[in-house]
Parts: structure tokens; sequence; C-alpha cells
């Protein structure tokens, strides 16, 4: 099945050229042939012939958002937590664990249907990949459950034992290290990619952070880590040294932990969507790319630090509010993301890519930041089926 | 044409109660007739029969958002210097010239396409009145034809002739104010409800403002001001000593601006996407809250200081950014826009009130603060019939 989407003003291929990271290409066309990008190119180059055709209007077309870092399957909601903090209660870590328990108490039917919905609402806004990790189950058992959910609708999962120690294991610690990097993960490894640690104050060191990244290794999950939200730590050099493909939050960092950055293939994923729903400072966005760090951005969605699955938002945040231009937040958000998963089939638009496209209700990526909280979104395309 | 909307899981109705502003009822339903409320009340209370009936499934519903500040008429966009203002070249009213330039050069055609865009767009997002001026026109051609287009889709619509003077008057300022409280009054008189005045350093003066809401009020054309956006200045008391129903910016208030306001019914009107949008800082909700002020939050939804539609967004911004409480925020939202245009038949769910409701796809209000750019206005109803 073929497509052809034409009459695009402006093209965001993210294929670099001249010195232009998101290889733009005015007035440009793509052909799709089933779930592939076959050709890119200007429209007066397009391929001829009796196939069918979207016209895009002169509108922008880009890679479709890939949000490297959400925490989607979960029950309850933290509505009233949030409410309190924006009246100065401060965001804790330990709020993970009111999560925690209303997800065990869910059936698997409850958190599929919470996950599905917020999957269409993602789709709806032009996330075509998204990664979800576990982190709210903490027992074998609904660690496994909520791995296996995920894996339902995405390739991307990551197996977050290691979000918090759960309240029962609050004064046996080392066996919750124990259960984490023996009987847990093997249970979840099936239905994983990635695993992934919350190394930070109040979550875990950087020594058991090395422990569950090298314990996930050896069974062959390819480790990311939180990292440097709440207050400066260890967090990004241990990313680094492990070889991470990313390392998300980043809020407090110093020169040691921007050049190690600079000096690595770990992206550094940014969350705006965190400081917004908590009040803390945003990471300095600018400062990374100036020291030729790769950034991506993601959402975080979660019901606690960050309910919103908004890509548009986590642009129009990062130009506002991190200093980055409109171009430098759409690469983030798509290439960037794809990097964050050590991905190359997406976050690009070029032949042989995943025909992953989305096209905005506006002439030019700017007014993802232009128009902030607009649905902007006309169409999206994964693996060359329409969303919408 | 009835209606019943039952299994409202909680219902913001504006009609104060025990203290409570919003009004608030759990587990409730509304009977529509036509396009007024005929009940509201708890659900096991309603009206039983053969009533058509949605079933909020225990979502949240609140009254239409009033967008009571809007300039959805122009040409042209501004993409180019919103991007420049990002890397740091500050924003200046004087921009308001470039879509003058555009907006003359358009269409009706071209101005009427781009506002039903706009209209639908607002609506989606669950506004169900919106406030539109002129003043991307200010000659006696353009401004009328402005006010027309905008009385095609609103009753309320506002003269804004004293938005800058236009670059031809430069050297004629006089000469451009005999025309905005003559000839171009005369003109837009028929097609409008409220005469405004951009009152500030680099548009108009508090004499030259003062002149101008006069001659409108001779032609029975109502106040409102825009003050103290961009600096301290006279605006605010110029508004309240004038009986303006708004005044609206509001960053720059000293101590005698805010007793002023709260002595009066001259409401607040507070637009943080113009902050969002121009990095400037955000007006202080909380002060004026705390000193009895009555509140409203609007869009400002324009080319130059604020392209977004979203009022959803506004209430998220005013709860991160301004001090303000969901429950707040939402009021400011319905009945401070109500109060902003002197309106009692809408902004609140009673008996005798338009018809105008927002079903979220949310448990509560405060979701709209919580999932910020996230579309959760499932349903809304305008004078009793379905928008969406």
């Amino acid at each position: 099945m073929a497509l052809l989407v034409t009459n695009i003003g402006e093209l965001t291929t993210n294929v670099e050229r001249d010195g232009d990271a998101t290889g733009t290409v005015r007035d440009a066309a793509i052909l799709v042939e089933g779930t592939r990008i076959a050709w890119v190119g200007e429209r007066a180059d397009a391929p001829a012939g009796d196939i069918p055709t979207v016209d895009a209007a002169g509108r922008a077309v880009l890679p479709g958002f890939v949000d490297s870092h959400t925490h989607l399957v979960f029950g309850g909601d933290r509505a009233d937590e949030f409410e309190a903090r924006m009246t100065g209660v401060p965001y804790a870590a330990g709020g993970i664990r009111r999560t925690v328990a209303a997800t065990r108490a869910a059936s698997d039917e409850e958190l599929r249907a919470r996950l599905s919905r917020l999957v269409a609402e993602l789709r709806a806004q032009g996330t075509t990949t998204v990664e979800i990790k576990t982190g709210y189950g903490l027992t074998v058992h609904d660690e496994t459950r909520l791995a296996r959910l995920a894996a339902e609708v995405t390739d991307e999962v990551t197996f977050l034992g290691a979000h918090v120690v759960p309240a029962e294991y609050a004064d046996r610690r080392e066996d919750y290290l124990d259960l984490v990097t023996g009987p847990m993960l093997d249970a979840v490894r099936p239905h994983a990619r990635w695993v992934d640690v919350f190394c930070e104050r109040g979550a875990f060191t950087a020594d058991e952070s090395r422990r569950i990244l090298a314990a996930g290794a050896a069974h062959g999950l390819r480790p990311r880590v939180h990292g440097n939200q709440l207050g400066p730590g260890e967090g990004v050099r241990l990313a680094v040294a492990s070889g991470a493909a990313s390392v998300d939050h980043c809020t407090f960092l110093d020169d040691d932990d921007v050049a190690a950055l600079a000096g690595s293939d770990t992206v550094a994923t940014l969350l705006p969507g965190v400081e917004f729903s908590t009040r803390q400072p945003y990471p300095d966005a600018r400062r990374l790319l100036d020291a030729g760090v790769t950034v991506a951005l993601a959402s975080d969605c979660n019901p606690g630090s960050s309910f919103t699955s908004s890509m548009p938002l986590m642009v129009a945040l990062a130009v506002r509010e991190m200093g980055m231009t409109p171009a430098e937040a759409v690469w983030a958000a798509t290439a960037g993301g794809a990097r964050a998963l050590r991905r190359t089939d997406i976050g690009r638009i070029a032949p042989g890519a995943r025909a992953d496209l989305v096209l905005l209700d506006a002439p030019t990526r700017v007014h993802l930041a232009y128009r902030p909280g607009v649905p902007l979104v006309a169409q999206a395309w994964k693996d060359g089926a329409a969303l919408l």
C-alpha cells in the first residue's frame, strides 16, 4: 500500500544537511510504501503515478514524536497531592508509594483500560513511539504484570523495579535489592528491553544502582537511568560509566557531569512536564546543547510528578523555559527520543525509516511553541497507518 | 428539545453555596430545555421521564469557558518574531503594526476563513463565549470590516481603534484621535458593544484614553481597558474611574491600583498566555484575590504576544505561575469572564442560564491544571447544542 504526502510547506527530516540538523525541505513530498518511507524530496521531483495522495496544503510535516520516558501503567491518580503541592507542599519521591498501592489493587482490566486511554491520548497528540516503564508494582507478580501490559502496546518496555524501595521492605533494603536483581528480574525479563534505576537521594544509591544495572545487563537488558532530578548526585556519571542510552531529568548538574555527557553517547533526556507540575527549577538545556550533549525531550507521563502526555507542550516548555530554539526542541522530541532509545528506524524521515509522521495544522514547526496548548496535530501516521 | 446530563462526578455551578464560590455539587445532574438550563441538582433528585440523556460517567462538568479578551480577526502571523523573541529579542507593542499591514492586505474571505478556524479551535477546547476586538484595521474601512466579521461569530465585539497609532499617523497623532473618536467610531458602532483602549507607554496616554472611552460611551459603547502590561501606569485607575467592566493585563500594579480595583466592580483580567509567549513576568493573581479583586482569565489570542486559544492552558498557567488554586482558576475562566463582560446568563450553571457546558474527560476540574497540554474537553454545549 503506497501513500504520497505532498504539498508539504515545511518538512523536518532530521537528516542533517548543510549543517542543519533538522534537514528541512520546503515544498516537499514523501512517498510511503507499506510501513516504511520509500522516497523523500522536493515536490517537483516526486514520483508520479496513480498513488493515493494526501495534500498537506502547505502545512508542516515532521517525524512522529518519540516519547522515550513514561510511566503509563498505574492505578489511581494523585490530583489531591498535585493540588496541595500548588499551595506550597514540596514534591517528594515518596508519593510513588501511593501509586504502588493503587496499582497493586487494580485489576489487569482496569490497568489496561487506563493504559489504552493514555495511549490513544498521546497518539492523538502525535506520539508514534512510546517507552513505558514498570515501577508501580514492586513485587514479582505486579512488576511482571505491568511489563506484560506495557508490552501489549509498545516494544520499548523498561524494567524499573528500582523505582523506590516499597514500604514493606523499608527495614529490609538488601532483601529488596536481592529481589530486584534476582527473581523479579528473571520474571520481567521476557517482556522488557531496558533496565532503569532511580538513582537519587530517597531512592537508590550509586552503588545500589550499579548493581541493578549490572544485573539487568547480565540478563540482556540495556541500561537507562533516572538521575540528578532533585539534587546533585552520581546519576549522570553512573549512567555514562554504564554506557546507558539515556540519563533522564538532569536538572542539577555540575561541570563534570556536563563534560561526561558531552564525551559520551548517553543522551540527556529532559522532562519539563515534571518541572511544570512540581515547580522545581527547569534543567538548562542551553548549557547542555552548547557543550555538545545530545538532548531528548520526553513527557515522563505519570500520576505523581507530570500527568501530561503532550509532546507539543514539552516542545513549548523547552522553548519558553529551557533555552532551546523551536528547531532544537522539535529535534529533541523526535530524533533525540530515538537516540535515547538507540533507534535509527524512527525519529527521522528518510528512505527505509518507519513511516511515522505528524502533519501539523500549521505552516511551520515553530507553531508548536508559538501556539502553546492548542491541539495542532491534524494527522499522524504510525508504520504508514493513519492514527486519526 | 430537552437534554438530561447525568452521573456528573463533580459539577462546578459557580452558584455560591456555604462559602464555596464554585458551588460544587457531587453526583449531580443538569436538565437543559431548549437553549437554557431548566434544573440543576443531585442526580437522585433529577426529573424522570423519557428525556434524551448523556451519561457523564462520573466525569466533571463546568460552565463553558468565557474568553473575554481576544483579537481573532487578523491577517498573517508573526512566528518569526516569536522565534526571535525566544532567543532574546524583547517584546514591543510596535509589532502590532506588522499585523495591521497584513490585515489590511487580506480579503474578507481570507479573514473570515482564519477567524472560522480559530473559532472552531477554541470551541473544541471548551470556549462557549468569546469576545473579539478590532484593532488591526486602524482605518474607518478596515476597522468596520473587522467589527462586521467579528459580529458574524459573537455578540461580544469590542472597538479597539485605539490599539496603536498607525504608521501613517505617526506625525499626526491628534488627527488619529479625531478619527477614532469621530468617523471611525460612527462606522464601527453598529457592530460593537464595547470600546477599548491600549493605555500604555508606546500606545495611548491616560488623557487620550479618557477621551476615547468617553467618545465611545457617548455612542453607547461600554468601556474596557488594556493597562499596566509593560510597566506601571495609569491604566488601572483610569479603568476604575471610567467604570470599565474590565482592565486587562494588570502585571505592574502598585498598592493603590490594587486598592482601587478592590473597591470597584472592574474586573482584573489576567492573560497568562502573553507572559508565556513574551517571557514577561506573570501578574500576581494571589495578591489580587487576597485583596478582594474579582479576577478573570482570558487567552488574549493574537498573533503577536499570545497565539493560543486554549483556556485549559490558561487555567494551568494560572495555577503554576500566578498563585491561583485550580478552583479559583476555573472560576476566573468561566464566571470571571462573564463578570468581565457584565453577563449573568453565562459563566454559571443555574436555572435560566444559557446551557453552555463543558464535559471533561477527567473526574475533576483540578485535572485542567494537573494534566497541562492534554486535550481534556470530551464535549461542549453552547445554547444547548453539542459543539463536538
